[in-house]
């Protein structure tokens, strides 16, 4: 049953002004389209108003008279996701965290930090890197940590620290109705009672709003290692990732990238990379002898695969042009084909299907004639294809693509969305993937959210 | 509202009996009474009838019919909790799944395994040692996979491992009404939904049944060594525990008894020990150079801080008569004073507080004049207070202490439990552990146990 909602009449305005505060609070066109679209596909849908409280108080009372007018609330943190995961397709209030940005404490012995949800985690990794530590999810853009919380944003560091679910311990949340709760703890152990905080974490702003987290660091690695190695076929590297992952050594960073995207990478920042299908590593270590030996025994394993290329580096300066280059690859394929709309796809597998993922991909895409760039958190089993897109039908045949490639990770055990969230665009996989587990999902939502007000439209097909 | 529950009947029996076959169902005296207790200190509570499915079909079949009579339902993987998590106090059918415990598939390139609910940890670690892996959560008695992850087990490895949460990936759980699904992904990356595995694990039985999961493996490390040092005082101990964690080293285990658990041990086991606050530690790395250097570090630590006493091996006969004594130590205790019961807490507190949380259980048990013994996973900030109690006095003036220090761990944003599980015993701490949160937990059982029939009387203060 689909929730029926109200209108922001001008009453509604005068009620959140009261609560929030005239600067607070904006209905200009300006505004409304910011708070539109993220940086995916989908169309602009505008809100009716966005807010910006900065305190829980008011985002307490906002979510109450939200629920008592069923208003849809949709939480907004800095745009960057690309599965129109913030898009307030239903109008009604766009709840912004960007005010909410303080970092409440550092905990260092603790190895743990608490913030509000509106700071970005370069911004936090930036002040946390003078007690030398961080926080390791990397999604790329500058993502807000309430935003990857609501997400479970991953990226390049996945494969060795966990998505964003692995590190955190605790929140503060608001619910539907306005009542306010801590989830988890910030002791490391917790078994009492359910796991809400897990059950939040990725929920996409569909059952309560983050207003506050404590999140788990890492002490900065005091040798980091960066390499580099390219392959005359897909095959051949995809083989060198399992193998590499199979060897029990733990890189930090195992990225692939095929020949198409090692061009464009390469032409724009400068990297001197072959058009080949490539891997990017990063290994990280206390001492210096385990990094030299996860490099040789990495080195072994690609010229065993024959390597056409491989070269490392402890340069700082050498490894941030080659993980800049990754984190901007997404930007660098738009600026290539300015003409185009892209979108993506995200389907993780277990490692060992990783092969037989990457090779159905490349299938697909010959089968089908569709022009389309793979890019990949490969260590995780994670693949990104992107579909440049000229008008229509080039839409429809990706996304036809697409879902035969959808179907294919389910059916090796994989999922339809490794770390981009269900959004708008994966709801129609979401039946297929979970069975009987969406009608639980609908279940809690329905206990939690009974009216429906927040962040509708997300996750569960209509 | 508590719910309603029927009798079984002689009805309910043949039909029980139709499902499942005559060999798989049980009302006799000392089935009932093997499925009464487990191994902590709550009194005995006898169900109506015991079954064994052997398919997921019979467990789905079973549910299906106790969910439509009404009949209550606490499953039982090997009765080795002590928080009386499977005891069947409203009576109505024991759940045992000790016949499904099949090892279904080793994914060793993926480090995985999928296994049915029923079979013990250390006998799966012995299967899995054949091809160089193990399961890392390690809670000491033979624990079934399922009861593990019903109370989310951790035990002396998490430290470095995690607790059982953070090594299963997929679960098949049979819901209240017999429906069956998959909750989770054999992808190390999913972000596709609500985290409904996690919802699940730790839930002790009342939101689903358990036939089928999928867990993360480890390599078993090169190279390992035990360390144990003595100190003068609780206090020296403490703070070289706070100064190994806080150094970036990774133990693979970091153990605290107190002075009479060290002479306990020691006696028992011959393991030579000053009757001090002792450390027992342990340090796992594939590269021999990583192992010495963490040794000696923590060596440094520990004599900074005052040890009377550091010693380390690398023999595996002498780690294993170390571990081994250390896993048998609530065994020991019991077999030490035979005419007293033991009741154990299971407070855990961010790593930091843990000096202030000791110190306060030291001054709490002087200062109330009760016996007491502790030992703890100190590197994760878990603590176990042991209390021998010859009569209800004892008992009444324990559980007296035992409140004063619950809440003055969750003051130092620890937990009631930290592996434990809730149980009985801990349902009067929930609400002041999760307040509204615990309001969150009653709708999510709600929805997906209308009627009440998993495990009642459990987690939730009546």
């Amino acid at each position: 049953m689909q929730p029926v909602f109200q209108a922001v009449t001008p009453a509604i305005i005068n009620q959140l002004t009261a609560i929030i505060g005239a600067e607070q609070i904006s209905a200009t066109q300006a505004d409304l389209d910011q708070h539109a679209h993220d940086q995916g596909f989908y169309p602009a849908h505008a809100a009716e108003v966005v807010v910006w409280p900065t305190t829980v108080a008011q985002v307490s009372q906002l979510l109450a008279l939200a629920n008592t007018q069923h208003i849809p609330v949709t939480a907004w943190g800095a745009g960057t996701s690309i599965e129109a995961n913030p898009i307030p397709i239903h109008g009604g209030i766009v709840l912004s965290l960007q005010r909410m940005d303080a970092i409440i404490a550092i905990h260092a012995d603790d190895f743990q930090v608490t913030v509000q949800p509106g700071i970005g985690y370069k911004d936090l990794n930036a002040r946390l890197a003078r007690g030398g530590l961080f926080f390791a999810p990397d999604p790329g853009a500058n993502a807000s940590i309430g935003g990857m919380l609501a997400n479970n944003a991953a990226g390049i560091r996945t494969v060795r620290y966990g998505a964003t679910k692995d590190n955190v311990l605790r929140m503060q949340v608001v619910l539907a109705d306005g009542r306010v709760t801590y989830v988890g703890s910030r002791s490391v152990k917790q078994s009492s009672g359910y796991d809400l905080l897990h059950l939040l974490v990725g929920s996409e702003g569909t059952l309560a709003i983050i207003t506050e987290a404590t999140l788990r660091l890492f002490p900065i690695a005091a040798h980091i290692s960066a390499a580099v190695a390219a392959f005359e076929t897909v095959a051949a590297a995809i083989e060198a990732v399992v193998a590499v992952r199979s060897s029990g050594l733990e890189p930090s960073a195992l990225e692939f990238l095929d020949a198409g995207f090692a061009q464009m990478l390469s032409d724009s920042a400068q990297l001197g990379l072959l058009p080949k299908p490539t891997l990017f590593m990063e290994f990280q270590a206390a001492h210096v002898q385990t990094l030299t030996h996860g490099i040789e025994t990495v080195r072994e394993i690609c010229q065993s695969l024959g390597a056409l290329d491989f070269s490392a580096t402890t340069s700082a300066v050498e490894r941030k042009r080659l993980w800049q280059a990754r984190n901007h690859a997404y930007e660098i394929l738009v600026r290539t084909y300015p003409n185009k709309r892209m979108f993506t796809n995200d389907v993780a597998v277990p490692i060992s299907s990783y092969p037989a993922l990457i090779a159905f991909i490349q299938g697909e895409l010959a089968r089908n004639d569709v022009l389309a760039f793979l890019l990949g958190h490969a260590g995780d089993g994670n693949i990104h294809v992107l579909f440049p897109c000229a008008d229509d039908a080039e839409y429809a045949a990706g996304q036809a693509v697409n879902a035969d490639i959808v179907r294919k990770a389910l059916e090796l055990g994989g999922t339809a969305t490794g770390e981009h969230g269900v959004g708008l665009g994966k709801a129609r996989f979401m039946a297929l993937e979970h069975g009987v587990g969406l009608e639980v999902m609908r279940s809690v939502k329905q206990a939690l959210d009974p009216h429906g007000i927040l962040n509708p439209g997300k996750i569960f097909p209509s």
